[in-house]
């Protein structure tokens, strides 16, 4: 029996200290229930793995982080991919790419430059996604700044400013200065007598006078923060430029009419505020990283059609049904399974799971997202209106945002991302479905005519057939963005069986790679607890 | 006579497109009035310098940009530099740099990393400062995103939430909380029933409960926005996190006592707000590179101490005395100079200026500012608290800010900027003037006593050997760090005979290089135009 210490030495020696540290923590040396979410550290587990074999159902975020704990701790993975490709959804395209939908491929046009991509799937990483963060750390994976919140970007929204784009530095300065002004009123007016004293209401008064950047009257005029007249939004040289003038307080309310208060506070989120980072060269290079030290692990275009928990001799194990490339396969047999297939595709495929397991799977739906890019003919964001990254916001019911580049500024060309679209409204109407369902060109002549209400003259600043578009619940083996509600799901969390489920169907953090990362050293640790005992 | 066109064919022979955009701006074709800050385009003026002699006094960036602007019209330019480095108070240190203050020497001791450096002068480019991001454009100089606003970072006064640091995103988002508490109380009382119709009411009730994340009561419980309980932050694996406890209205508010609020809302500021930049590598790129292009114009070293108007058969010109390493040189004639030396050492310079002009620049006060940067051991503000760039913020009375790079994520060590000081208050107690008249080891130590409020065990995280100080007041050839009043003198706008004013002394955005570059382009035209009439 090797100590635990003999251990780390070893994973030292041939690792380093990188190497011992995220060793520690699949251990639960660390007090790994910061990297796994568990809410109390769990006894601290030891184990080499003994040589077990373990199958991955699935080569995404989940499915790779599982692969290079286990393989780190001794046991013998092997991941079985559907595709020809690690990552799942997260997809980055490049000149020449090829990706597929049910109704058919798409060829990547964009030009042969490594700053013009897009992130079709995942595309940032708040600061506190450690286990992510720690990785591209371990792994060399250089980061850049991506940015939510650009105060150039705009707001535009039919019913609200007469159709007009309203540039994002506008509306929140004004939203700002109305809401002091009023409440400034209201304290005045002895309206909050029973909730503040004398001098509470002076230090409030204080305080809004400075967050709405009211007069001397507590009144609000408008504000420099919103940018200046003329040309150049900042004083200029001469500093005689007034600030420009406000919308009125009925114009600001009225941005309601399209339900979109949520776009003015959406960077406030916990998963959105600053600072939030994108990998340099595209998110694909987390998974480019992973595949260095797991990818000879990896059986691609492994198509699984059967999970069976098996019991033989008193031996229990499991048994996976695939095909590779059309071919029916010798079945692959494993001590553990940890399947990472989303429940959408995972329910069509053969099993002998517990009733309950079967049922959880059923249930578990997904949500549709789409997202379309475009590369443009040059930078107009930048060069006509001083947008370096950030999202411009329009409805739901629509394109939903229009996401300009945070890599390659100044660069000729740049690679827009024309929608986002995602989530439902209170009559179950699916917005992404609405793309989701249209052919590939219909979506990009959606996608142009709609850009064209935030940027007159859009179509013409884009080279239109460079447009891709992803549909998340069209794709083969996904069939869905992201498990719909960000709850795990209790039957999912504990094996059936030799069969572990791990990604974000089994975490809170649906739709982020955080979440898919977090539940497999989870599930490494739950294995490994399982072996040690 | 050379046409316009043949001009622009000429400079796009040369120097491509871009070449003829830029002479197209200095030449007023482009309606130089976005670049130049004047309120309406001037008239469309033209020439090729026609050998015309200008001395630029300074290689700051107003004297750069001069120099390069002219030498591309075909003026004869020569910069006389006070000191033996081009760039002024763009001043990026390294590795074995010496910097001077009155006081003696400083020797930068960072390893000698390229990612390890601290920008002492100016270190943000905001998204509308055209002027100086049309040249990086043009020089190629990579630009990378400045983080103001994270989230993570700290807020800490003494007075206030009993002295501890409070992380931004609970200090945002519990203001924002009980703003929107207050405001629909009142509404709700209906104390704004003059201002806002039934509809208004309806719209503003919910606009709020957005903005502040309160309950179906309206009432402010706390939000997820501010962060999770436990450790990480978002809501884990699980999803049975709860957000943090928020702060109470009382303790909110009590954050007057030290007179901050307006950190809260720094980067609302038109020159603050999202998107910013910083070159990659160190401001000082934009120096180099000018240095490249206009680099041979400049003599190093050499002081001027007289600038006479003379006038001899009919001819005014300028006769500039200066020394060379202490020898006098022959005086330097030239048709026009452009004075960029700070009026805090022009005023003791022999001149023959006007009584308007000589009392403009006795009159022109500077600002002092400081700031204090050390290399740390390891990247503790990423490590332990998540925070990638941005600003802590304590009181004016003290180092003010603490830094975190923008640059170098997850590398091994970092440059924090432990100090930027600057500002007044009430009683005209100038807080920069405490840390300059300190001795560099007082200010460090100060520095490093105070930092420890925000981040107990500082000063062992830090290298405290490598500190490095600049106070701008004691600076020679400098005595400041911006002209104080943000707006430019009547009086320094027009040239004294054959002598120009340039720099952000001439300018509304003091203390940007924003301003030094328009101020330039402005006094190119000026001068243009003069000889082309």
């Amino acid at each position: 029996m090797i100590t635990k210490r003999q251990f780390l030495q070893y994973i030292g020696s041939v690792a380093g200290a990188a190497g011992v540290y995220r060793s520690m923590a699949a251990l639960g040396m660390l007090g790994v229930s910061s990297l796994t979410g568990c809410s109390s550290p769990s006894a601290v587990s030891q184990g080499l793995g003994d040589g077990k074999r373990v199958v991955i159902l699935g080569a995404g975020i989940a499915g790779l982080t599982a692969a290079y704990e286990l393989d780190r701790l001794g046991y013998a993975c092997t991941i079985l991919e559907a595709t020809a490709r690690a990552g799942g959804r997260n997809l980055t395209v490049r000149h020449g790419d090829v990706i597929e939908e049910f109704s058919g491929m798409q060829r990547v046009k964009f030009d042969n430059e490594a700053y013009l991509y897009a992130n079709m799937g995942p595309a940032r990483i708040p600061y506190h996604h450690r286990t992510i963060l720690d990785y591209c750390k371990t792994f060399g994976v250089e980061l850049e700044v991506f940015t939510n919140d650009n105060r150039a970007a705009f707001f535009q929204a039919p019913g609200s400013f007469d159709n007009q784009p309203v540039v994002a530095r506008q509306l929140h300065t004004d939203q700002r200065g109305y809401i002091a002004e009023l409440l400034a009123k209201a304290v005045q007016r002895n309206a909050l007598d029973q909730e503040l004293t004398a001098e509470d209401r002076e230090r409030l008064l204080s305080m809004l006078a400075d967050f709405g950047n009211l007069e001397d009257d507590y009144m609000y005029k408008g504000s420099g923060r919103a940018g200046y007249q003329g040309d150049h939004i900042n004083k200029g040289l001469d500093g005689d430029a007034m600030p420009v003038e406000p919308l009125g307080l009925r114009q600001v309310l009225g941005f309601d009419k399209a339900d979109l208060w949520w776009t003015l506070r959406f960077s406030h989120g916990i998963n959105q505020n600053p600072t939030l980072f994108q990998p340099v060269g595209g998110m694909d290079m987390i998974v480019e990283a992973f595949e260095e030290r797991v990818g000879h692990l990896i059986r691609y275009e492994s198509i699984v059609d059967g999970i069976w928990n098996k019991t033989e001799g008193g031996r229990s194990f499991v048994s996976v049904d695939y095909s590779y490339r059309g071919e029916v396969m010798e079945s692959f047999v494993a001590d553990f399974a940890i399947c990472t297939i989303p429940t959408t595709v995972l329910k069509d495929i053969d099993n002998n799971f517990s009733g309950t397991t079967r049922t959880a799977i059923d249930e578990k739906k997904y949500d549709a997202a789409v997202k379309i890019a475009f590369q443009a003919k040059r930078r107009f964001w930048e060069e006509d209106h001083y947008i370096y990254g950030g999202i411009s916001w329009t409805t739901h019911n629509d394109i939903q945002q229009i996401w300009y580049p945070a890599n390659g500024y100044h660069r000729a060309k740049g690679v827009i991302l024309g929608a986002y679209v995602f989530g439902e409204d209170e009559f179950d109407r699916d917005f992404a479905l609405r793309f989701a369902k249209m052919s590939h060109s219909q979506r990009l002549e959606h996608a142009l005519t709609s850009g064209e209400r935030i940027h007159p003259g859009y179509r013409n600043e884009l080279e239109v057939n460079t447009g891709v578009s992803r549909a998340w619940s069209e794709v083969p083996f996904q069939k869905g963005s992201w498990p719909s509600a960000p709850v795990p799901i209790e039957a999912l969390e504990m094996p059936d069986g030799a069969v572990y489920f791990a990604g974000d169907l089994t975490s809170a953090l649906t739709g982020w790679q955080e979440g898919s990362a977090q539940s497999a050293l989870a599930t490494v640790e739950a294995i490994n607890d399982r072996v040690m005992t």
